[in-house]
């Protein structure tokens, strides 16, 4: 039997539009997400883009076929809308006429239909094509998503450009290591580990830019936090005083990204319980000094060991209700070789790291934007002009005081939902050990 | 002498609402655009993000320091709003103070204050973080951003997620040329050519999924229509009834970026004189085999010449005021291994060609859905599974119908502007001869 595509198709979800109808036709379209028999009786979950609905069938022939159609089978249905508070949505459909859309489908190593995943995380990330069919593990994706919309959003609303950069590049953007180099026509070129560079080139341009985009680390190390590669959400700006005009365009991301969680992934949130945090009107910041001697450490230590970032985090909270907090200032010789050094003390620097629950989240600062500051702090780090050269030409033709920072989308995500692994909210997860699927 | 930075600044476009109020202080912050020097005199645009303010310089001691001020510097300005109908926005500056914020720009082999580039495109592209600066070119990209928006604003309209899919792959997308190989941890890996096998897996999971993404072609040709790497704007869908489905959806996204095109780049479009096509409630859609006869083709042609798409292109204009025709149908053999065959006669296929203005713009279809016959279709065109084993694992767990598209954003843009070359509106073109900048 065919599905009757004349008839328009309805999505669980709306269901519940029925719940004070008379009893209607009507055509579902989507997923065997579970058969339960019973004797003489089945119920049915299909299951589709905006949730569950519940099918109930009688017919000895449909409960024969239905035998047949193994979970995640995808199916049309065409039934009766039936009033029934236990139902998903307060509708049932009575009385329905089933059409496999394909064969049944293999046995997943994945079940999708219980509550949570019990196979491990190696199982989950090589079936992930059905993995993320799982409500909670898709809810996971829609929080991403919201979030790049809200990322997005915020900044056009503040005369924002988005561009697209390279990702073969000449040379490597940060350093020589960890970077993956290709074939390209016979010469040799790397992926891109930043669109720092090209992102720094477009503030000439349009003065304000950001990009969504993947980046690459040949990260040989195996860890929970690192991918091989990952989607950076990239933002730059021209006419800043300094780093503290940076910090405050992060603020005002953060809290797009989080009202757009609310706005988007208000399912998610519930489903997965978020505690989704509240962003302050301005994000509390102390500077490293200072932060090291929240902590008690040494004055000269040059960076913040994890310790030390949980127990900032757990001050931000005490001293000031907050989720976040900025460190500023951090050792200049520890930043990348184009961070602004600290107008009175060039120890330090016009840099910062977000700290969100007493983990670096983002990483942000002022640039050096003078041609004549970038040879001299290249030459200080016993680096020669040669790969940076190109780059550097920019600086010769009038590039204004710019700042910048980068949220990596997993990583934000991961923090969201307090996830063990980076790879529980990757789409198809890139590292050392997997390149598939 | 410092900027006063406490004092906030004023773009040149907001300069407008100065021409009926008392004179007023204003600071301005921009490149300087251009200098007209008069005896005892001067003129000094100064451009910014949002257009160019014209600042009146007589001081003197002012104008020996503007002397030394050359185009693209990148200048702070303080001076007193003067309204004078011949300035941009009605207002100039008058009484300025200058305070460079670099010493001053190296010469540019770009003139970006002359009313159009006389540099040829190699120059051009070379310096391309200066190229961009030029008003005309800068629009380019200002229609691009617009397409983006509009994009995704029309797929989120209509329920799609957004997706971000990996470009380091296991084995090669569509066929294995024209792939870039990278060295993956001491591993062959390859860039994607396409995220075609990533959106249909995650139609199985949110049905209704898009990206804007880097795509890469080891394109071995140098021609004005192909790049090494573009952004791909991808769609897929799931449940649809067949590639009319698809088409529609099509239609609706370019309805929606030519919407964004005028609330968002309206001054590009004036600047550039954009012909910005009318996209009509439902694109003219003919048969290959209709196509061919159109255009006087022998019935046994397995393609359409360039020649023959202006033909279909003109007729379209002719006997449907259409600028967009879809031609649909391409026999089988010509389309990708996982294109669905047309029902009634597999001769032809369910997938189609976009049409613009007699060019092709986009590429779609309805993909294979079955298991089977995905195995069928590599068998009959002589291929092993190999390759794709791992991607058609996702057909044995429940694919509904589904089918897609890719719009190329440099292609839609190029013809958009009609321009000569598709380098002429990408940031950092990638092609056999050009890594940089």
């Amino acid at each position: 039997m065919s599905p009757d595509l004349s008839m328009p198709r309805t999505l669980a979800a709306d269901l519940s539009r029925y719940a004070d109808m008379a009893p209607s036709p009507v055509r579902l379209s989507g997923w065997v997400h579970r058969r339960r028999r019973l004797s003489g009786l089945a119920f049915l979950l299909v299951r589709d883009r905006s949730g569950n609905a519940q099918v109930v069938v009688k017919d000895p022939a449909v409960l024969a076929e239905l035998d047949g159609l193994t979970e995640e089978t995808t199916v049309d249905v065409v039934g009766t809308t039936s009033a029934n508070p236990q139902a998903p949505g307060g509708v049932e459909i009575i009385d329905p006429a089933l059409t496999p859309l394909t064969t049944p489908a293999a046995t997943s190593p994945v079940e999708v239909w219980r509550p949570r995943i019990s196979a491990g995380l190696p199982t989950m990330l090589d079936s992930a094509a059905v993995t993320w069919r799982h409500p909670r593990q898709k809810a996971k994706w829609q929080l991403a998503a919201a979030s790049m919309h809200g990322f997005r959003r915020t900044l056009e609303s503040q005369s924002f450009t988005e561009i697209q950069t390279p990702k073969l590049v000449q040379s490597a953007t940060e350093s020589g290591a960890n970077v993956f180099a290709v074939d390209y026509f016979g010469k040799q070129a790397y992926l891109a580990q930043s669109p720092q560079f090209y992102k720094q080139m477009c503030v000439g341009i349009f003065e304000r830019v950001f990009e969504v985009g993947p980046v690459f680390r040949a990260e040989p190390h195996d860890t929970v936090r690192h991918l091989a590669e990952y989607v950076s959400l990239d933002v730059e700006l021209g006419f800043i005083a300094d780093h503290r005009d940076v910090a405050a365009t992060l603020r005002d991301v953060l809290a797009g990204m989080v009202e757009t969680i609310y706005e988007r992934a208000a399912g998610a949130v519930d489903l997965l319980g978020v505690d989704v945090p509240t962003v302050p009107a301005s994000l509390p910041t102390v500077h490293f000094q200072k932060a090291l001697e929240i902590v008690g450490a040494p004055q000269d230590e040059p960076d913040l060991a994890p310790a030390h970032e949980r127990a900032l985090g757990q001050w931000a909270r005490d001293q000031h209700g907050s989720d976040f907090l900025v460190v500023e200032g951090y050792p200049l010789a520890k930043r990348a070789f184009y961070t602004s050094p600290q107008p009175d003390d060039s120890r330090w620097s016009n840099s910062f790291d977000l700290l969100f629950r007493g983990l670096e989240l983002v990483t942000g600062g002022q640039r050096l934007h003078r041609y004549d500051d970038y040879v001299a702090a290249l030459a200080q780090r016993g680096e020669t002009l040669g790969p940076y050269e190109e780059y550097l030409q920019t600086f010769r033709h009038g590039m204004p005081p710019h700042g910048g920072f980068a949220i990596g989308l997993e990583r934000w995500t991961a923090r969201l939902i307090e996830a063990e692994n980076i790879r529980e909210v990757t789409l198809f997860p890139r590292d050392l050990h997997r390149l598939a699927p």
